[in-house]
């Protein structure tokens, strides 16, 4: 779904996050976002925990994506990735614990080239 | 409430920050958050709208608190804030676009000498 009726909005509440869509750079709904993860301290978006359900037959499971990765387009009213089924599907393996687990965390964003976002 | 069984973590999700505690400096409960508001394009926490009820019977309206006036404690499971009564009620008045109004938003900020999240 878009952004409700606050689509062109600067802010977005965290109740509402949750089942945004997001596109693939060609356009097409690649999945949507079940819900972020903040760092606590800082107060940052770390992760989009994201259903790929639908994109390209990868089901329903659920990636964790460096922020980074994703760009608000406001005429869109979601979100806009660039990464790839290839990318997705290589990235490191998520253990159980990946929310603390620093060392997995520098090997996603490194895979991804993503901004650290605990720096 | 605390958040769950991972107040330890550093990262917490957006669907659990909800109803999240916030305690005042000297230690006792004066609201909880309602929800977190998130800059879209940066991907920081902008204001945690909180309620007060029960703090100094400010009743359940709802403030729109800068996120830089918290600071999560995880020894508490919850976040710690030094705002007063006194801060809170002579506060700028919150319009019902606040969310989208930098005038309030600079006011507010200026007014509680919490850094612009916009910058």
């Amino acid at each position: 779904m878009a952004l409700d009726n606050h689509t062109a909005d600067p802010l977005v509440s965290s109740a509402d996050v949750n089942g945004t869509t997001v596109y693939g750079k060609d356009g097409n709904q690649v999945g949507e976002i079940d819900h972020l993860m903040i760092d606590k301290q800082s107060g940052k978006v770390s992760y989009a925990v994201m259903s790929f359900g639908g994109f390209l037959g990868l089901g329903e499971d659920h990636y964790s994506v460096p922020w980074g990765k994703l760009n608000y387009d406001t005429s869109k009213g979601g979100f806009v990735t660039d990464i790839t089924q290839e990318q997705l599907t290589g990235a490191p393996e998520r253990p159980n614990d990946w929310y603390n687990n620093r060392d997995w965390e520098k090997r996603t964003h490194d895979y991804y080239a993503a901004p650290y976002y605990w720096i």
